[in-house]
């Protein structure tokens, strides 16, 4: 199932040399979801063509603007667009205020509705679909914060056509196939499941990490990850600043990805006073710790694999 | 002086095929200011490399999101840019609302202070430098909208320095002489202000029409303005939806500017349904009735003259 994640933008606190606020664009299967959603992030959908109108999930880490000052503008362009499909905002509560103070004054009446789900203070699942799960998990910033984690769940059993022909297996009974059980003949001879099927692939999972401090709390629940974006607003030679603004280092983040064990690291959220060719020396300082850590450039798709 | 507008964005409703939405940066001699702020205004600021931090005064038309949802934004980056200068903005009462609630829920404490002046429900002087005066003046839209026109003020006379050699005026009366006054001499005779001076400059003028539908009430007001940007959001085969969403034609544009007689017309605010090309459409229309038409690019730089 295509699994993959594009970056919008990965400036930290304002817009700077050319690079957008924090927003990525997920998709998986037949759902695509926003996380986070800073100012211009429609412009970038639309500079990306991506498929915006099939967003039905945002998830909001936190109430920086730099997070969720868009979100007004793309709810506004999907009214515009004769949206009707419901919309399910992932958010802290005080953000359904700030969102229906702006429509309330506008005089705006949306064609569509939101449902809010407000985050939870501990580890918790709070959405899922038929081959997904979304878990929130709180991070350590100057206000309340949230971390994603999206993990496919294990997947059905895969059928090797050459043996269900060969035990003349009928076609109403290969659901049952899938989901692991034995096969039994008429004759009542029982067929092992795994003669019949091979193992499902290896659910992968996305985690999203912005913004926070070095917190170690996280790496059980990320471990593994396929991937990771982790926040790196700050090179190390920044690294009080890093601290007295609840934000990391490149290291820091590198320290966790090989803590947790994940395959690779996005490292991104930079900090709006560096150019673009000081990200390199992020980059340098991650790998040092993490050799499978990239840049999250906007644009860029990422395969989740 | 120098007198010239850019125009930041010029699509209606939504961002739509690279255009952005209504916010234009008036430069006039040392002041400068920003009229409308959508979302993405102050990355068009960075784009076109304009001194968004001389910006002191901020006038918002009306509380249509287009036109000033990027406004948070931009006050979060100047707190963070640690700004220290009084902003002012002109808009109307709700706005305050609007962004005080988000600066309350996002935890900002500004580095500088916000002063409100409230929009006016008649034409009125809102506010004025040394140089120029701002009129408001109001519009018929769906919500209460208001035009802006800037004018300078009538200059000083200009020295004429052969003459005043001539007739040995001291420095000290210099001054008296850009005002008008004669100079007396010190035997008494009275050498006539027109044989030291030439006449300023006549002053110039900025008028600015978005959201409206065809209103001729503006008409005097914007009389002989040397530049006049108007909303000509639809082509004239879309002129129902024109009338149905209080809004305006390319011709009807141009009906206005001949009638105010004013030197030149800025056709913007162009409906996000429309391609860039089929702006040329709009462009034939308007000149059909008014030859100084101009269709308002993004980036471009117009001198008032």
């Amino acid at each position: 199932m295509e699994f993959e994640v594009t970056i919008l933008g990965n400036s930290s606190a304002n817009p700077s040399y050319g690079r957008h606020l924090s927003a990525q664009f997920i998709h998986h299967g037949n759902d695509y979801f926003l996380v986070d959603c800073g100012e211009g992030t429609q412009m970038q959908l639309n500079a990306f063509e991506l498929k915006k109108s099939r967003i039905n999930q945002i998830f909001i880490s936190h109430l920086h603007g730099d997070h969720f000052f868009g979100l007004i503008g793309l709810i506004n362009t999907f009214s515009l667009l004769k949206r009707t499909q419901i919309l399910q905002i992932f958010c802290h509560e005080a953000l359904q205020i700030i969102l229906e103070t702006q429509l309330k004054h506008t005089g705006a009446i949306l064609s569509f509705p939101i449902e809010y789900h407000f985050l939870p203070n501990e580890h918790q699942t709070i959405f899922e679909t038929k081959h997904l799960t979304v878990e929130a998990f709180p991070l350590s910033h100057r206000i309340a914060c949230c971390g994603f984690i999206f993990k496919e769940k294990i997947g059905e059993r895969k059928i090797i056509k050459s043996q269900v022909d060969k035990y003349n297996v009928p076609i109403a009974q290969l659901k049952d196939l899938q989901q692991g059980k034995d096969f039994a003949k008429p004759n009542g001879e029982i067929i092992a499941n795994e003669l019949l099927t091979s193992a499902p692939l290896p659910p992968k999972s996305y985690a999203y990490v912005s913004d926070t401090c070095y917190l170690a709390s996280i790496i059980p629940i990320i471990q593994q990850a396929n991937c990771l974006y982790h926040e790196a607003t700050f090179k190390n030679e920044d690294a009080q600043r890093a601290t007295d603004t609840f934000h990391c280092t490149a290291s820091q983040a590198a320290t966790i990805a090989k803590l947790a064990n994940v395959k690779k690291l996005l490292l991104g959220h930079f900090s709006a006073k560096y150019k673009t060719e000081q990200l390199d020396e992020l980059l340098i300082q991650a790998k040092e710790i993490f050799a499978e850590s990239y840049l999250s450039a906007e644009g860029l798709t990422f395969n989740i694999e």
